[in-house]
């Protein structure tokens, strides 16, 4: 198989089964975000369809390839280098029957999609609203972290109309942002049923929060028990290391 | 002074700055809940004009009396037995100045209060909403729990009528109704600011979760550090015990 790497471009070991991905050596790369999202979301159902929207190098849909047994997983990119990337990482680990990556923007995903058409959706969006916090000076961080293609609404609202009825979806977010969150979920009538919260540690306010929502679902949330990175000695938690495959 | 009390009232002693209480030795007796909005609660500004919404036992209002500069607290509360035993509560505190009692439904207070006359609302509600739960027979431990005379709504709304612009609102609640209170809370704006969760110890999902909100803030959540009621070895915390005045 020849993959040609640009001279930004490294591959890195996601040391889990072998799996490896090819990131910008100057750009935004994956973090524990992707990786606990992928945790959170593992239990889908079998032969689930799924689409991750904002996917990046594709970090999530291959991680999912191995930590589930999902039909298809679409990956979707706006950026046109970040895309070819992603595609460059599927081939790399011989998922192209699994793993599909389509360089658009989330917003034209109705041209491309019927409704009501995937099992499950992922997303780890941009954090930032528009005109807050630093804008970094490289724009593709910038599009990584700040709403500036899609908002936060617009992923909400492109995820109703993907989603089957009683589809699931599964974000991970910032706690700042947790009412925009809750509330547009629920007045789009994707229900919050579970958030998890995550901390550094236990006496430290969290740093992430982990919601799952469901297309019609009941109105009943869950707040599930807290996720600690790090114990009290500033190791990682039993749990992280299960996560990461060292325990 | 003279206090009658009826055969099923007995006075409990509060343990903070000599305060009594008088409870129903069959009703709905304060819990730990009121102590922990009273402690959320304390830091408001001196000369605040308070209300308590379904007061019960005045148990907030008379806490709130030795733990802040409040210029006048309002306890509202729609049982006329309950509202007698907390008008005694306040006599026998010697509190008359400070605290007056209303017997009414929170629905009412369109009636006797002009809009925008509050600085600072708490509340603790009925946790649970019409038709869900187990029904307890004893109709008045039923009113204390459950959204019979008022929706979770109705506290909203009628709190946006009787808070000051920047006017702070104080609650306590269950983890499950998060969503339906942030949300209605930010459509009615009253922007949620604070969250605080309340666990019994760090392993286990939070029981309780106390929320500050601003009438026309602008919209930044903060999820506070937790507050663990036990330690690992089923002790109260250092909190827990500062809250009670115990260390």
């Amino acid at each position: 198989m020849e993959i040609f790497l640009k001279e930004n471009e490294r591959i890195d070991d996601l040391e889990y089964k072998g799996l490896k991905i090819i990131q910008d050596k100057s750009g935004f790369c994956f973090g524990i975000d992707s990786i606990l999202l992928t945790n959170f979301a593992k239990n889908i159902k079998n032969n689930s369809n799924v689409i991750d929207l904002g996917t990046g190098t594709a970090i999530i849909p291959i991680l999912l390839s191995a930590k589930t047994n999902a039909k298809k997983i679409v990956g979707v990119e706006i950026q046109q280098d970040v895309a070819e990337m992603a595609r460059k990482s599927v081939r790399l680990n011989n998922l192209e029957d699994k793993i599909e990556i389509i360089n658009d923007n989330i917003l034209k995903l109705k041209n491309i999609y019927e409704g009501n058409s995937f099992d499950v959706i992922v997303m780890n969006p941009p954090y930032k609203k528009m005109n807050t916090g630093i804008i970094n000076k490289d724009i593709k961080k910038v599009i990584s972290r700040h709403e500036i293609t899609a908002s936060l609404e617009d992923f909400i609202d492109i995820s109703y109309y993907l989603l089957k009825n009683s589809g699931e979806l599964y974000m991970i977010h910032r706690p700042e942002r947790l009412v925009d969150i809750l509330s547009y979920l629920r007045l789009k009538k994707i229900e919050p049923k579970n958030i998890r919260f995550i901390f550094s540690n236990k006496n430290k306010e969290p740093k992430l929060v982990l919601i799952k929502a469901v297309k019609n679902g009941n109105l009943f949330l869950k707040v599930e028990n807290n996720l600690y990175i790090y114990d009290e000695n500033g190791n990682y938690t039993d749990e992280i290391l299960k996560i990461y495959d060292k325990k």
